[in-house]
């Protein structure tokens, strides 16, 4: 008896909300009783709610086990006249070693915007040439000068803030595209090129950054490639790996390494830019990335699904692939008790009326409207005649996406909201990927802490993301602090990934955050030749030290 | 005064041609007199003829530059004894150290199929795993015992055979697909499986592997990645640096490297498989692949165009990217030289009645045929009317298809068929991509030596290639050995690629015939980098010496 598929208007209750200047997040956020200004705030707010505890700690004494490298020189007025000397205009160097002053301006480049890792640095660079970065690094170098390279700094595992006394250089000033090819969509822009403005430029040209993801607004490209950003048109238009075409980087010795390599196609030698997609700044600088762009699709279409399990949601994901093929732009997952902390937060109804133990999202992106619309309606019929989907409803123009988008973007809000979280982001293979989510809520529950009054610490275990990709947030969303938690859930779920080969950083990163639990998802033979590499490019480890491997 | 479209059939001539197995080369080759059996033995006829002066020279004799290196040991008994006690069965070493019969059986392995490059080596191993690969490389390593990694021997430019005396580690036995996950695609095979042959079980699954090239029966998936392969499909699916999931590979000194990921994200230290992409064997032997398969289309459309200049195909390609967006699958260049020198092989008609500078084959994959028909008819109708394109015509089936592709892909073999030729397969950036064909058709008439009749040794200079990937293959067809065009080619033409930052090796790797050419497309300091990477991972340089670097 297979549910009809209704295809009226979704949004009930959405539908009068006036839309902002941010695709997608709207709804929700405007929700929340604090004004928005823009993206990083908002992630800002909440972080400040979830990580109270963590305001304004720094990082060293957080992590106690980390202790400052001897080996490297504290910085004085004679190296910050050198720097002054190298760049020239005053804006471009903030000095808090020979003006006390400084501390407030330097305060933000010490800090994450999650407010969660703070750093003791004294010193901030922003170079404005390739040039300049080569003479600060070599500098660096020769003096033994420990440096962070940072580009928006909305990184979510502390890697672009100092730990100690780093001196930050910092990539703003280099933010010019440089160059567009109309015919090839190729793309070449100095690395602190923010995405938005580049995906903006492209959009007036009818083309599409190939990635996409939250921090658009602050984030740099050059720190997108650094720490290999996933987000989320990854399923449609592959990773960095695939898409980027060349950098231009400077190594630790100031040497200017140029493979700005604007061809599809060049089999000449190893691909050395590949090492420093994802390698978050300890072996080079990004100063420059060529790109290629695809084809901005004219025409979006979305459809929300109710579905009765995960092995049906599998269904639905592997029937999306095969019917809507080239359109689909995104797969995404969420649990019932994901929706239900949305619904909880924001009073508003559901747009399915029934409740259902998973829910998808699928979005199409094609060139022809009319096709791709077709598509969809084709494919939603066949899967609800099927019976892998109980119910679904298409959205019919760009408010309704906005609101059925916001079911899925509106979790991580909705969970802060509601108190502290513990967050992971980890790749499990696709079959498994669930069933962390019921292993740890039956963990919780079995050890009395999980329940929906006051008396129970956690109140919620959720699962969503991006099943496209393989790509979980498992989120236990808790009452308050309780150490016996923080016992069950670690090394615990390290350990069921592990297992699994799946992956601790799906796409954040390893920076101070997850350095120490790389082993989990690399064997020391792997771990051994990343050292290696390391070393190679970076014998005196001045870049971005205490992090990463 | 625009031409108009006629969307009639397009065989004329053609049309009556039975089909054999192989896809899109079939209608060309039928006319060629020798019988074809397979796709090597068809390549292997042509190149004899085009290389005939070359056949069974010693690439030590070619390349006399070239000096053994005395550090490697020469082969004993003793260590044929060990490999034998390794491998166990008889099969899997061909022995010509301690048995002179085995001449005869190792020859495929010295000798490239183009029989450009032959070797002295008198001892092939046939390893069954990975074990196996790991302890002939470590007693290798050990023993000063040089080594050339082989897949399908399908290569290009000397890569896949020996020089001198190195042992050739064949992978032919290793050719099992272990796992696939029909939700998320994942394939895992072993490295020694022909590419067809996964493909083929793709395809039952409802995928595609994502590459497609003209040796597919014959080359290995390993050897693939080893190359960096590009092929026909790149345009669409993008290059393996993006679809290659995770590898296994032994390093010279026999640690296994155990990379296999199954995952799409997975952001945990450097990226290091990357390294092993198109590294020619270099640093290591792959023993398996993980790769992100995609869903196998539906549909596919065919249209071929007349074109009236450069810049209108260019104009052209930015209109099929724009319009045909996601179902565009190949968009390839032919210019009018290439076409003539088709039909004159053939003696078959051209498919377009008039003559044009230039010609453009688009071809579209699709989940709907009815969707993707009505795109691309919309489209060909729109850029004639707009005159971008003076003439075009849609194939309508199968046979159709193949006739169209064959007036691309028979190019090479009409070329063979004629003489001798110069081949460059070069990238350039797209804007001055023909503008090569045209510099060295003026340098090579201006010296008197371009012409129709006998007296002239060059027949033709024509340029075709994938233009959807600014790959370029220019080739001059000869007469006869004439070394006044060798002198007025090279290095003209790979300073010309230099100046404009092109690639001298688009898609065909360095191996023995480029490794010299590198720095046209490498600046030192990137080949500096890369010579440490090198004797990072292989000390000793066991692995596939005298060529790459």
């Amino acid at each position: 008896m297979a549910a009809r598929c209704h295809l009226t208007p979704v949004l009930r209750g959405l539908a009068r909300r006036s839309t902002i200047g941010l695709r997608r997040q709207a709804v929700i956020r405007q929700s929340i009783s604090q004004p928005v200004r823009n993206l990083s705030q908002s992630r800002l707010l909440l972080f400040q709610r979830t990580n109270a505890v963590l305001k304004d700690e720094f990082t060293s004494e957080k992590y106690p086990d980390i202790q400052r490298d001897t080996r490297f020189v504290q910085i004085t007025p004679e190296h910050v006249s050198y720097f002054k000397s190298v760049l020239g205009s005053e804006s471009a160097v903030i000095d808090g070693v020979t003006s006390e002053g400084a501390a407030d301006d330097i305060e933000p480049f010490n800090t994450d915007w999650m407010r969660k890792y703070r750093g003791h640095c004294k010193l901030v660079l922003k170079p404005g040439t390739t040039e300049e970065v080569s003479k600060i690094l070599k500098y660096c170098n020769d003096n033994m000068l420990a440096v962070v390279p940072q580009g928006g700094n909305t990184g979510l595992v502390g890697g672009s803030v100092p730990v100690f006394d780093e001196i930050v250089i910092n990539m703003s000033r280099m933010n010019q595209i440089i160059e567009f090819d109309e015919v090839s969509g190729i793309l070449v822009a100095e690395a602190g090129c923010i995405l938005e403005v580049a995906d903006q430029f492209l959009a007036s040209k009818g083309y599409i950054f190939p990635l996409d993801l939250g921090a658009k607004g602050s984030c740099h490209i050059g720190g997108n490639l650094a720490t290999n950003a996933g987000g989320l048109r990854l399923l449609r238009y592959g990773s960095l790996h695939g898409t980027t075409l060349g950098i231009e980087a400077v190594l630790a010795d100031g040497t200017i390494v140029d493979d700005l390599c604007k061809l599809r196609k060049n089999n000449t030698g190893y691909d050395l830019k590949q090492l420093f997609i994802g390698a978050e700044g300890t072996i080079g600088i990004i100063t420059k990335v060529s790109i290629q762009c695809p084809q901005r699709s004219a025409a979006q279409n979305v459809a929300l699904f109710g579905i009765e399990s995960y092995e049906k949601a599998q269904l639905a994901f592997r029937e999306a692939k095969g019917q809507l093929s080239e359109i689909l732009s995104a797969f995404e997952l969420m649990d019932q008790g994901s929706q239900a902390l949305v619904r909880q937060v924001t009073k508003n109804n559901h747009p399915l009326e029934g409740e259902y133990p998973f829910y998808c999202l699928v979005e199409t992106s094609g060139s022809n409207a009319e096709h791709d619309s077709e598509k969809l309606q084709t494919f939603l019929e066949d899967v609800m005649d099927k019976g892998i989907v109980a119910d679904g409803t298409l959205a019919e123009n760009e408010t309704q996406i906005r609101s059925l988008w916001s079911w899925r973007e509106g979790i991580t809000e909705a969970l802060g909201h509601l108190g502290g979280v513990y967050k992971y982001d980890v790749s499990i293979p696709l079959k498994e990927l669930y069933q962390l989510v019921e292993d740890i809520r039956a963990r919780v529950d079995a050890a009395g802490l999980l329940g929906d009054t006051d008396e129970y610490p956690v109140r919620a275990v959720v699962g969503y993301g991006h099943m496209g990709d393989a790509n979980l947030h498992l989120n236990v969303s808790t009452r308050r602090f309780d150490e016996r938690v923080e016992k069950l859930l670690e090394p615990f779920i390290y350990e069921w990934i592990a297992e699994r080969q799946g992956s601790i950083s799906a796409e954040h990163g390893l920076g101070v955050m997850k350095k120490k639990y790389i082993g989990y998802s690399r064997n020391p033979t792997m771990v051994g030749l990343m050292k290696n590499i390391k070393k190679t490019f970076d014998p005196n480890g001045i870049l971005n030290p205490y992090k990463y491997l």
